[in-house]
């Protein structure tokens, strides 16, 4: 005999139409694998009359998303309505409560709440399912808890805005600058009408700060994380960057350091020859340095209608099988707060581009200012004064501090020299 | 009150060391996240007396493996013995009668006996999981049967083999020949003594087999496979390979077409824009292409000793975790045999090396050749001649059938001018 369960739906957009398409399109083949019957019961969402690319005859229409989380005919709540509070957190709280498997896409919500919602599922012996919250349809979350569940991991690393590697992306191709190709990109819908959960990297922030509660036995912590997002790169500088041999990503990265756990988001420069500096346009990657794995990558479409709905079916299959993980690999009340690190603490590698005016003691005020800090630089370069009678020098620096480095920044921007402020990349390796 | 899982490790080489070493320094966090404690409580080798990197005497041992099939004391059984029979087979045929879940990494053994394995576990309501087989470290299996099981997949193809990517890669970065290179790779144990299973194919041919049966719900079946090793590849095409903008590789890939289920492994022409082409030593990738997420690609490490025990330990964390999955996705009894396309009905673009004698006419006779057969050329490169007069020809061809190709590469092999037969390499897109 054939199981069934039955799912609503909360929220009607892209995906939500993704998962229907899906579940519709594969009943069989579910069956298959599952020995369950997944059945769309109820479906929600702003606009009853918006016209969707999906059929909704069939399901019972709800107007007040909320009221699923109490219907007695409900086993699995798809939150797929968006924010890190309200409505979606008020379903997923009730849902669990009344004893219903939750699946969602909401990383700000998982980000904000994920620990308390993973202790009422834990408590109510029900799932909370978010594969579809970091990198799309790329399973980097059931890698993590499940498939490298042997693994203690020195750093994970990753592309994990799709909407931020496609605009760097372009800057790299086409030369055109941020504005532009963001202005592009908001037409193409490859980036929302207000862009700066994306662009400044809050977004990225709340995919990682999940990736490392799961890795490190850590609860979720925002507050913990360093965030610099793209808005201030400019094709001078990738254009300097290519001629380096660099690469600008936006990468979240967290790291297991003599000085804590350090989470940090902002725009590195990426050696060519690192796999990752090759992951172009609206795709994610996701490196996962583990002690007994070694390196090992995933990349894959970070977001869309059907890589994210991939995901959404693969939680309810897992869901269908009786597939168990603690939310965040360990019992929600086992997460244990991290020794967190600063950036101050950061010790890596610095691209530095200067604006300067031409004239004689600039580079002997750079020098000495790098050298007060102990800043030992790798490759230095000047290029010829423009019709404004301004330099560009670019500087490459050894590994130091990032503390040395604001210092010795903060003391470079004060010379009567400096044209604008210096821009400051990382460098990645 | 935390459960405990008894488990036996047959076979003590490598993995099996490794799998000992992660089991008792992570138990700790093992055991957060599966609430049980494993509990290694036999082994078993051919040599009690070989020095290995682990203590093994809190352990008992066990000369005869296949007796650990029949002690009541034993939940799981870890079998490293290898081989696609003989002990390696009656062991887990036992186990799984017995009620014992059995975790492998034996590739043969599961390409040729998995099916049937897999019925027996199932009759039996136990666990058979085999992660290590294919990737090393790379949870793909974990991936293709979970993490993306929304999917129908169009193709899936990978580098599967360290060894051959190691010989290959080692080849083209420093021109030395393949035998050459062999025997340093043999010196480094990258190799095997008897190193024709690697080198032949047939490993990453057990790999893509049971890949396909994962993916396309159809039994393993290894003779459905069209298999070309490594062994003719020279220093030349590879040199050629590069001038073209390819990189050489061998790779295994299953793919629907229009005439069946195609199964192949031989080298491969890759263009090196192509993320798989940037693939080197011994890491290994698999690139899926879902119809809901896209092209997806995992790579990591896909041999050695803590790799491989990081997937066999998941599947005994999996198996602790009550995690089940049917070990081919569907029952074993609903996998149903795939129309198999062969490789005659292959259509691709192909990559012709011709040594020939330098003399009139010869041009007109290869071009006769291909048009006979419908084959268009796509680039022409005559390199001058040797001091020995002859002449180096490489052709690509625009895409046409394997099966013109053949028909063509007859007739010019025919020719009194050719000094020998025409090396042909698929070129993959």
């Amino acid at each position: 005999v054939k199981k069934t369960l039955t799912v609503a739906i909360a929220g009607l957009g892209t995906v939500g139409s993704g998962v229907i398409k899906i579940l519709e399109s594969k009943m069989e083949s579910i069956e298959r694998k599952t020995n369950t019957r997944l059945v769309i019961t109820a479906v929600s969402a702003r606009d009853k009359t918006r016209k969707r690319s999906v059929d909704l005859s069939s399901f019972k229409w709800v107007d007040d998303a909320e009221t699923l989380a109490a219907d007695p005919a409900i086993n699995v709540i798809v939150e797929l309505i968006g924010g890190a509070d309200g409505a979606a957190l008020r379903l997923c709280e009730n849902a669990l409560k009344n004893g219903k498997h939750v699946v969602t896409a909401n990383k700000a919500l998982i980000a904000k709440h994920g620990v308390y919602l993973s202790q009422l599922a834990e408590e109510n012996n029900v799932t909370l399912a978010f594969e579809a919250a970091v990198a799309g349809g790329a399973p980097v979350i059931k890698m993590l808890r499940e498939g490298l569940s042997a693994n203690n991991f020195a750093r994970i690393y990753g592309i994990m805005n799709g909407t931020c590697n496609y605009i760097l992306t372009t800057m790299q191709a086409t030369g055109r600058d941020f504005k532009d190709v963001l202005d592009e990109a908001q037409k193409l819908g490859y980036a929302e009408a207000d862009p700066s959960f994306d662009i400044d990297g809050i977004d990225t922030a709340h995919k990682l700060a999940i990736l490392a509660s799961l890795a490190y036995g850590c609860p979720v912590n925002m507050d913990a994380l360093f965030i610099e997002g793209i808005t201030r790169i400019t094709t001078t500088d990738i254009h300097y960057a290519a001629e380096l041999g660099f690469k600008i990503k936006l990468l979240g990265i967290c790291e297991m350091t003599a000085n804590g756990l350090l989470q940090r988001v902002h725009p590195c420069m990426i050696p060519v020859t690192n796999a990752i500096a090759c992951v172009d346009g609206v795709y994610n990657a996701v490196v996962l340095e583990g002690d007994s794995v070694g390196r090992l990558m995933l990349e894959g479409r970070g977001a869309g209608e059907s890589p994210t709905a991939s995901a959404v079916v693969a939680d309810l299959i897992d869901i269908a099988c009786n597939r168990f993980t603690y939310p965040f690999s360990v019992p929600a009340n086992a997460l244990q707060p991290a020794k967190n690190a600063s950036i101050d603490s950061h010790n890596g590698a610095y691209y530095i581009r200067l604006t300067v005016i031409d004239r004689p003691g600039v580079l002997s005020d750079i020098t000495q200012a790098l050298s007060t800090e102990h800043i030992s630089v790798e490759s230095f370069l000047q290029k010829g004064a423009k019709s404004d009678g301004n330099v560009q020098i670019i500087i490459t620096t050894h590994d130091t501090s990032e503390k040395s480095m604001s210092t010795a920044v903060k003391q470079i921007n004060s010379f009567p020299w400096a044209v604008e402020p210096a821009t400051l990349i990382r460098i990645f390796k």
